[in-house]
Parts: structure tokens; C-alpha cells; sequence
């Protein structure tokens, strides 16, 4: 949250969030909750109140954001004797996260240029405009996309790559031979490419499956903060376009997760399994080894995959079932009160 | 787990605990356990046994914190006779919290000082007496306070402050924007004011809500290492007094928490859930989003919650119910054998 | 996957993995997936089909290894034919771990030496060919084993120890106390010797009970990304030799691992509980405070355990039970439908 300058005025924010523009255009220099109005801001507003509207043109918001309605016709003049600006969307939640892009002036992880702490490896190709925040270190034959941050104290290993917009905040690791794409964004903590979990348990014990496997990450991906993604053994671990990653998320090695996967966080998916795209997946959920999850398939928060999902699905439960599978069989499990009544009526029958 | 030369009497002891003192006053350099005994030691010993307080006293152990017992009398002779002092408490358990806070002698994570290699935003202020580690980094306007102690190759953000007395274990990132109170105590890992995890599905795909709140954590907050609590939406997440959090745990965007709660390890409480104070929750919960945990209540290990929480309840299960509910449940679920026997019978009836 | 130069020829494999050689020698400088062949490499192929080595050994595929069969002559007639070696074991996995071991050519975490930016205590003992990468310190009074290497920016804490040949990746921390054996492998994040998470409640409120203990872990032992093993109360936390620990697994305070076992990621094991040897743990398991897992026990991924479970048993289910009462109990709930049905019949019954 910030009231930095900005040249944003409401016929702008307009356009962005591809709404409707009511009222005078203002100004507007930050994005803030309902709860919280700032001078100059911009509140989206997906329940709007018309007799709230005074308060807030009084504590200086000069715009609204709120969804296209039919009976906005109080709103609108309440608006207008305000003298704030109306914007009307067809999805508010779209219309947070433009303005909120548009109005994020949150500092970067690094200042311009390489900090003097950073340690570069000679043979490493940094493009135009990277920043390199103290204490990072970008190893022999790193690769580094213009206009990449990487903030403090990361590390890129030998021969990786960070593709062009990527952020790194601080603390980031990546192993040699990791590719991550462009526009990435990897948060405090995350580690990619460290070795899979896999042993052969022979004569002299568990004999360590060395991963010389790489990982390969597409474009516009996020992973949240303390999230591991492990390289393959012999094969890459491949990570899809556009997929977001919460965070403390565990993927094992040679798993492949396909374009516009969501995953919240604390879920695990074991080795080798696969996930399709437009996949959705809850909070705590695990997925065994080799099990694949089909594209546009749903998990609940907490299930616990032990066989193939077919696309399309939403399933939960532990082991997981279809969701509708489930829920009957809770309602089913509530009903054991009385089940068990009827069967001790029969015990007691002649 | 030290022997480092201390000032502190068996007397002194005594008072710090609260409890009676016996015999002889003796000075106390370490603390350890009962089953490795060092010269100069108390020993915090719940369930006493007088016949093996001889062989205490010839380990060199000078003094006893024993419950307070009516059947004390062998106890206090034989401590007598071995020339030990005896400590009698109400709550050995408490005993054990003062003592190992009065003997722990373990060294800070940092030096005395700002280590050189420490990089210091002009902007930044620094408190009397703060130890700054190597390779930690303090970014412009943010604000550390009298005593802390910042381990190294820390991160504490663009305008973001900690408390008087905190201690940042090694790796610590707090972003920008995030406020933590006095005496935190912060492990190694954790990372403070990450994005929260929200997206708007639109036709261009997920498109990020760029997250503009922050953090705010109260006094005496402890965090466990890798623990992650992500800022909020356009408020801030907040951390109330006391409160206590394990290893490895996911406090999502815009959470709230109250004060005085004790929340275990692998535990995640998603998007702006709330939890009220004096909360206990187990290790491996997953709380949803939006869910409320009322004052009081208490969660069993592993729990799944769906719902809201009324105050002063405990609960359990996938999805949580009360946790006797639960209980019965699973009591129910183990006669379905018994149960389905008795339905293959009517089967078979004519 | 690397094809550095190597003096690997397919005879020096066969004795590596106790195989027999047929065809001719070759010289192997990598070992590929079968999907992703490349010049001068060692194929390991559990299923192997004769049909397709002449495009293998197209690829530049120099020698196979392949499990023993009685029907093996097609196969060794088809490499003779391709000029290919082949190495017959009885076990390919064992194979696939000793081949990958010999063809590891993956980069050391840190350049030879100790870097000028690591922070080196004067009374830190360094042994014979240690590496140290950039920003990495160690502390007073701790001791590095010969040929250790620790990558950028770790910590090494007052008095603990790192046995000989042992690799810290990037941002291992290891606070005071610690003890870690020859030939460990620690994975970046990795935090051993935080304080265990123990709080007496008083009137007060929480008062914190110092971790005065330490952490001891054996030989040969490999531990996750993010991986976490507090310190002990007053004694130490303990893990065995062997010990294979995946990504975000939390140890906590007092537990005690015997020798050879393994533990899947996401995994936690709650204070003062314990595992035998030879133990295998699931993803996402977790163990309840004062636990005993026997010798040889088996835990499927997600088991929730809450008491004992004896040596050599396999147990699953949340709380945990025998995995065939498990198994049943999962089949009982399956037929509740039918039950109801029954149940609903009786009550229609006049």
C-alpha cells in the first residue's frame, strides 16, 4: 500500500479494468481496502452502499469500483453529489488485481545495478537492466534475462537460467541446471533443483539414486515462499506456463505439471506424478508417485491422492474419491448413530 | 547443556520458581537432565525417587526441583544427607521454563555490533545496543529497536520494523511493510510478508492481485524455523501478544490471529481465517479460508476445518466436528464390521 | 546429466554393479533416460525391448544395462549387431543408483578453498580440502571434517560439527550444539538446532522452556530442502546413520531415529516421540509426541499416528491402525449404502 505520485486518473483505471466511467475523473494515487480509505484512493467495492458513499468521498476516496447493476441508479448519484468517480465492472475481483497491479509501488528486492557483495561467476551472461541484490551469487554459465531482480542472497547454480522480468526475492535458491522462464516470480525461501528423493535398498542399504536430471519451469509462474521444486533423475521436472505455486509446496522429482495449474499450499505431489492443466488444487492435499491428476480436475483442501484423476473431476476425501462420492459417504458415516441402534434392536429380537 | 560460571544459589533458584528451599544452598552453574547429570546441575525431576539421589549427588548434582509432595520426608533426608539442596514447586513443568531461562547460557546469533559486512540503508534506524549479523541486510526506513539481535544474512525490508529485545535467527526475510513487535524471537528461515496467494480468474487466465497490506506481529511472538506468514490483500495480516507458532507453519494472507495462541508444527491457516485468543491448535491442521476459530477452543492434531469453531470447543476429524462427536464417530466406524455382519444376516433371512 | 570426459568403459560398469558384460567394450561418458538418448551413454532399461536398439545405438548409445533373463538372446543378439555392450544385473535400480553415482558430474556446491567472503571464526577448526562458498560463517570452537564442503551462505553455529566429506548446499544453517556425521547431505534450507517448541503454561501465561540440548545425527545421512531437526530440551535430539530425510519433513525436539530409515517428505514426528531402525515413513505422515514406531515398521503416506505401532507392522489411516484393519475399515465404509438401505428396509418393516 503506498500514496506515491502516479499519473492514474479514473477514466484510465477505466479503461484497465475495462469498465464503464460515471462522474468527474480524479486522480488517483493508491489502492485501499473499504475498511481503511486513503486520500486519493481507489476502493473496489463489490457490495456498494450508497449511504456509505459520503463517508469515503470524506475521507478522501476519489473513485469506486463496483459491479454493473441494474439498480446502481442511488449509487450513481450519491457518487456523483460526492464528486468521486464511478467505475462499474463486470468482475470486481478482475478489476483488484489490475488496479492493484497498476498501483503496486512496492519496492523491488534489489536497487539498480549488481551490489558490489554479489558474486559473479566471469563466464555468467547477465542481460540489460538485471539487478542483483548482496550476497548473490550467479554461477559459471548462469544466464540471466533482462530486466531480471534477484534480490539478496540467492543463488543461481552452474549453467541455470532465469528468464527475462523473473524476480527472485531474498534467499532463493537454484541449483545448477534449473531453467525458470520469464516473468517468474519466486518467493523468499524457495528452492529448485535439489536432488529427488530416491534410493535403491540393496545388499549394503539405501544406495542414493544420484539426479542428474534437470528442472524446467515456463513462463509467468509464481511459487510461494519456503516452496521446493526437486530436479529429475535422469529427465527434467517440468513446470507449465502461467502456474501458481502457494507456499511450502513439495514437487518431487520428474513430476510434470502442465500450463495454468493453481496449487495451494502444503500440498505435495510425490514422484513422477503428473498433473494436466487448468488444474486446481486445495490446500494440504497429497499425490502419490506415478499418479496422474487430468486436466481441468479439481482437489479439495486435504485429499490425499492414490490413484489417477480423470479430467474434468473434483474429487476429496482421504484416499480420495469423485467429491459427490465423498460427501455422501460423510452423510453416510453421520447416519452410523442410528444404523447401530437398529442393529442392536435386532440383536435383541427373538 | 553448559557449565559457564553463574552467580545463581540454590536460594536464588527457589525464588525464581517459586518454591520451598531445603537443605543446603548451593550454587547452581547448569541445568541438564536426569539421565546425564553434570557437576554443578540442578536437576528438574517430576516423579523423584530417593533411592537414586546418592548417585546424583556423586555426578556432582547440587541441587533437586521436586513437586511439592506430602510424602516428601525420605526425599528431603536423603537430599540432607547427600548435601543437595532441595527446590519443592508447585508446577515442575514451570520450574523446568524458569530455570532453563535463567540457565541458558547459549551464545547469541550475532556478535556485539554491526558486522561489516552488513548492508545498512542510510535510512535505516538502529536501536542502542543492536547486533547486526554478517551478510544481513536492512533496507531504507526500516526501523530495528534497542537490543535486537539480527543473526546473519538476514532481510528486514523497505520500511519494515522489529521490536526492542527481538532475536532474528540466521536467514530471516521480512519484506517491506512488516511490523514486529518487542522480544519475538524469530527462527531460522522464516519468512515474513510474502504475497498472499490470490489470483482473479479472468479471460487472459489467473491475473495476480498484487498484494499491497502487510504484517503485523505483537510482543513476545515466537515463530518456528521455515514458518511463513504472507502480508494481506490491502490490510494487513495480523499476529496478536504471545502468540506461538511452530516449524513449518503457512499463516496465509489477511489471517488474523489473537493473542496467547499455541499453534503446533506443519499447521496452515488459509486466507483470511481468523483465530481468537488463547487458541490451542495441534500439529498438521489445516484451517479454510474465511473459517473462524472461536477464544478458547482447541484443535486436535491433524484436524481439517470446514466451519467455524464456536469459542472454548475442541475438535477433530476431516472435515473437524466436535471432537467427542469425533470420537464417537470413529467408535462407530469400528463396529461396522459387526454391522455389516448383521445386514448379510437379513439378507439371508427369508 | 553431463558427458564430461570420463574413463568409465562398460567392463569397469559391469564390476561397478556387480553385472555381467557381454558385446564389446565401450567407453560410457553419461548415463540418459531410455527417452532421451545421447552420445556416449549407459541406458538403464528395466523392460527392455531388442526392437528398438538399433535406433539406441543410432543415438549414439553405447551400452545397456538390462536385468538378467532366461529369454536374453534376442536382446544380446540385436546389441552384438548394434556394436552395443550390455550389462546384465540383477537388480537395475541398484545398477541405475551405481551408475548414476560414477556418472555424477554435477558441480560441488563451492569452488575449492574457503571464499574471502566467508566469515571464519579464529577458534573454528577447518580439516584437509574444505570448501567454504561465499557468505557462509562458522563460529567460534565449531570443527569442519576433511573435504567438507559448505556452499554459499551457511552457518555454522558455536561448537557444532560437520563430519568429513560431508556437503552443505546453499543456506544450510546449523545453529550452536549441532552435530552432523561424515558424508551427510544437506539440502539448501535445511535448519538443524532450532529450539524445540515446549511452552509451560502458568499464570503468566505461555513461559518458554529453553532448548538447552543439542541435535546429534550419524553417518551417511541426507536430509531435504527445507528440512527441520530442533534441538533437544536438555539432552539431544538424535538421528541414526543412513538416515534418509525428503524436502519439509519436521523433526522436533527429543525425538530419537535409529538407523536406516526413511522418511518421506512433508512428514512430521512430534516432540519426544521415536522411530526404530529400518523404519519406512510415508509423505505427509505425522507422528504424535511420545510415539514409538518399532523396528521395521511401515507407515502409509498420510497416516496420522497416535500411539505405538509395533516393530515390523504396517500401518495406515488417520488415527493410525494396522493397514489391513485399515484396509477393511475402508471397504466397511464403501458398503455403508448398502447398510442404509437395509437399515431404512427394517424400519419400513412392520
Amino acid at each position: 500500500m503506498s500514496a506515491d505520485p502516479s499519473t492514474l486518473t479514473s477514466r484510465d483505471l477505466a479503461d484497465l479494468v475495462g469498465g464503464r466511467h460515471d462522474g468527474p475523473e480524479r486522480r488517483i494515487t493508491c489502492l485501499t481496502a473499504l475498511e481503511a480509505p486513503l486520500p486519493g484512493a481507489v476502493v473496489v467495492w463489490p457490495a456498494p452502499d450508497p449511504a456509505r458513499v459520503a463517508a469515503l468521498a470524506e475521507a478522501g476516496v476519489v473513485a469506486l469500483a463496483v459491479p454493473d447493476a441494474e439498480d446502481g441508479a442511488a449509487l450513481a448519484e450519491e457518487a456523483e453529489r460526492a464528486g468521486i468517480a464511478l467505475v462499474s465492472v463486470a468482475d470486481t475481483r478482475l478489476a483488484l488485481a489490475r488496479a492493484s497491479r497498476r498501483l503496486d509501488f512496492r519496492p523491488l528486492p534489489a536497487a539498480a545495478g549488481v551490489h558490489p557483495s554479489a558474486v559473479i561467476d566471469a563466464s555468467a551472461r547477465l542481460g540489460a537492466d538485471v539487478r542483483v541484490g548482496p550476497g548473490t551469487v550467479v554461477a559459471a554459465g548462469a544466464v540471466i534475462g533482462d530486466g531480471a531482480v534477484l534480490g539478496a542472497r540467492c543463488s543461481v547454480g552452474a549453467g541455470s537460467s532465469l528468464g527475462a522480468g523473473s524476480v527472485l526475492f531474498d534467499g532463493v535458491v537454484l541449483y545448477d541446471g534449473v531453467r525458470v522462464g520469464r516473468r517468474a516470480r519466486l518467493h523468499a525461501g524457495v528452492v529448485i533443483g535439489a536432488d529427488g528423493f530416491g534410493y535403491a535398498l540393496g545388499p549394503r542399504g539405501a544406495e542414493k539414486i544420484h539426479h542428474l536430471g534437470g528442472v524446467v519451469i515456463g513462463d509467468d509462474v509464481e511459487l510461494g515462499a519456503n516452496t521446493n521444486v526437486d530436479r529429475g533423475t535422469l529427465g527434467d521436472t517440468r513446470i507449465g506456463d502461467r502456474v501458481k505455486i502457494d507456499n511450502m509446496c513439495q514437487i518431487a522429482h520428474n513430476v510434470t505439471i502442465g500450463d495454468d495449474v493453481v496449487i495451494a499450499a502444503l500440498t505435495g505431489l510425490a514422484g513422477s506424478s503428473s498433473v494436466g492443466s487448468r488444474v486446481l488444487i486445495g490446500g494440504a492435499c497429497a499425490v502419490a508417485d506415478h499418479v496422474h491428476i487430468g486436466d481441468d480436475a479439481r482437489l479439495a483442501g486435504g485429499t490425499g491422492v492414490t490413484k489417477d484423476v480423470p479430467p474434468g473431476e473434483t474429487w476429496g476425501g482421504l484416499p480420495a474419491q469423485p467429491f459427490r462420492k465423498w460427501v455422501r459417504e460423510r452423510y453416510l458415516v453421520g447416519r452410523l448413530e442410528r444404523i447401530w441402534a437398529a442393529v442392536r434392536e435386532l440383536d435383541r429380537a427373538p
